[in-house]
């Protein structure tokens, strides 16, 4: 009865995206239902929050601190405003969108098959505009700030960090799987906060290192309203692996679907 | 059967808001029974301890370094507290008055129909008195600490901070809406961490530009304690607006109240 | 469904403390129970592991920077310690002993007649010596280390003081007793960190003015094992006053019983 | 109906640990079935994470400031990522291998017999490689970064330091039976987090004088990778103490097992 599974279903059975029948046609029509398009939109709003509190939480250290790349509290700030609002994104979108927030996380349930190629391509769309403006927000009202973006010190490789990003990526994404499986039973309701607890442990391993994205999105909007696409590579090519090799990993070795007769007492 | 929900039925069931066959006369009186009466009660509570929590950990900040409206460290202290205090406030309120704490909260309620005007009103009084008080009970027992007031850096706009404000102040009063929807299932569970942690993410974000209060009541006692409105509008018009916006769009876009047969089912 | 209020139940079905049929030696008999006596064996366990943690972070902060009194990041390593292990201390002993952890608690619980005064009474002395023995075990493993102690700074009063505290823990019990409500429904599952998470937010408001205690049983081990007891009234007088208030009020205003039929319907 | 619970089920289901009849060979063969080969998969997953966290927020605050070791925010660092990574590393395995995440607990758990010698043996490899395998991953990936290694200041002894690793691990394991005893009702939900919470907090508690392992896994992969294993015994006496003393208490005085008609009513 989990809010991320029932999601699931509801999609799926609105619009049959697995039926091997169906056109390009009906599938792009299956992309603008109603449904389809209040989930486009809670994915919006959702990464809307998450990439202000994100983004926002860097510009406010910086405002109060020169050097806060280098200062541990700094990093702290930066951590807390990303668990705790990731948690919240996920959460209030659980039973809408499922909660992606992220582009790496939409590409991961498209390989898996949760989502139809043309359904996750508007999700693409809407959290890419949603961090671009939730960005360009914070550079206006706060007049002079900076936009900060995501990068890596002289000394690492771009295959390093890419490696970095695509391990921490990887637990990310593990957790979302297994948040949404009913098998988890009542554990299932604390789900939002174990997404937002992984991603806050690894902006803390990982700050002067890559930054800790884990998203794309987040990198993308502030890349383009901060102006520099150094090493923006990076923060796609880890995150998307990574998600891949998750999804297939919880899919297929670590939690196969069980026979149907056992899943529905699960599901029950 | 999430405890929000629970609170709003029996509030709807004793006093019939909505009825347009109520007379002033009649609503005035189902804002004066016992229940009602309880939950401006809890109302009071719950903000006085939010507010306490909130402004307390200023103070306790200014105590230590003379600095500390540049210290990340002391915007951890204020986040922190905000965050834990606010989610324990709406906990302890949820099942009696459906843990408002903020008229901002109030008033979005009140403009998406959820909650009658006279007994907003009693609402934004127990809030306020509430907020008054903690800021008074602070002032004295530490003797000679001043009191902290919301304000905005020189460089920004008071059109700029609204903006700032109202939009986590929508972030918020979304959260508190998607906690009390009974759709979410076992998510419903976590509903006052979940509005906790936004709050707490951001101040993370806004400390420096705004203060990140997203509450007029914390403000208000503040400012009259503490002795300066300078700006004080601000801390009402963004949030005001950024809470009626929430609770028109969750209401009518994002989740729309479904039909009866289906309401029914997931209410169960 | 509360693991809190099986408890109640269960320790009320099997020693009829309100029965005034009963005379003082069957009150006695009633307390020594293997049931009792595990309740006990519970709260010293849950009371050791929360000052072990709370009172050793500020040993902990103390032995890396001088000035830990000062420090914000100081302060914000006493509050997470507290706010966690207290969550845990109060889950891992909900079901055995209804998870008091705190000499004031089980004052109020008494003083509202959810347990009997003998039983209160080895409480009472299950929590102090759990507390002198977690203090005794911190100075002695961490070789030279000076345990610190409960202060008001210099300008405060001790009315005052008791009064910071005492507010404080009218918001710790008031919480508690919200947390052990059948009728908060699902929201009892977080019950354990609501509790954990107004002790966290209290400290970061009042630590630099009265240390944040709310505890009789934490004020009362550090000071006989760091050898001052300055100012050691304020945190019997406050707590035990703030328990008492908010246990009366929370029974008899905010949250009376109701009536049976309801009461066996919300129950279930 | 824990998901703890329904783990422990499920591998005494399929396999029957506790038969006396059961020669070496047919428990060998129990512990490679495609379940216990997810379990050991599930383990190494969970412990990777933790350990890359923990390791890595520790590496992260000495890239950013060279006495991390006495500084309070670095200390928050450290402590938030264990707190975090391993509520998350006990969510994702919790249905799967019980998540342990810790050769300590998987001690406690053989000791309890709750799990057969030979699995324990495979769980305990699973998280070693783990452990190695996520601090080369952070040496390599961060090129010339040191990967630090607990250890403990001069005037302590090794005596009273694995004294407070036992105490602290003793909490741990305590805390882990009581997340995963189904008679906890709804606040079953919750166990992940408080597993994580008392880790953190007693890294709060412990940090400058033993560094908080409480788990032999992290400090043998950090002392292989760092390349030092000065009192690395600490590490491992007592935290496997600390824990079989846990799981005796638990199971036999604090919580015994009760009689088959209660536990299943409890259970339903």
């Amino acid at each position: 009865m989990s809010g991320f599974s029932d999601t699931l279903k509801a999609l799926s059975c609105s619009t049959p995206y697995y039926s091997s029948m169906a056109s390009l046609t009906s599938r792009l029509e299956h992309s603008v239902t109603p449904d389809a398009l209040r989930s486009y939109l809670a994915e919006f709003i959702s990464t809307f929050i998450f990439v202000f509190a994100t983004v926002g939480s860097v510009m406010s250290s910086r405002k109060m601190v020169p050097d806060a790349a280098i200062d541990p509290s700094s990093l702290i700030v930066n951590a807390i405003a990303n668990s705790f609002s990731l948690a919240v994104a996920v959460y209030i979108s659980a039973n809408i969108s499922g909660g992606h927030v992220n582009p790496a996380v939409t590409f991961g349930m498209a390989v898996g098959g949760h989502i139809s190629v043309p359904v996750a391509i508007f999700y693409w769309i809407s959290q890419l505009i949603a961090s671009v403006m939730a960005c360009l927000l914070l550079k206006v009202t706060t007049v002079s700030q900076h936009v900060p973006t995501h990068g890596i010190p002289q000394e690492m490789t771009g295959f390093g960090a890419s490696v970095l990003e695509g391990v921490m990526t990887f637990a990310l994404v593990y957790t979302v799987y297994a948040a949404g499986d009913p098998r988890l039973g009542p554990l299932g309701a604390i789900g939002p906060l174990a997404i937002g607890f992984v991603s806050g442990a690894n902006v803390l391993a990982s700050g002067p290192f890559t930054g800790g994205s884990m998203n794309p999105a987040t990198s993308f909007g502030s890349a383009l309203v901060g102006g520099s696409f150094k090493n923006h590579a990076v923060y796609w090519v880890g995150p998307l692996i990574g998600s891949a090799l998750a999804s297939i990993l919880y899919d297929n070795v670590v939690f196969p679907v069980q026979v149907p007769a056992i899943a529905d007492r699960v599901g029950v």
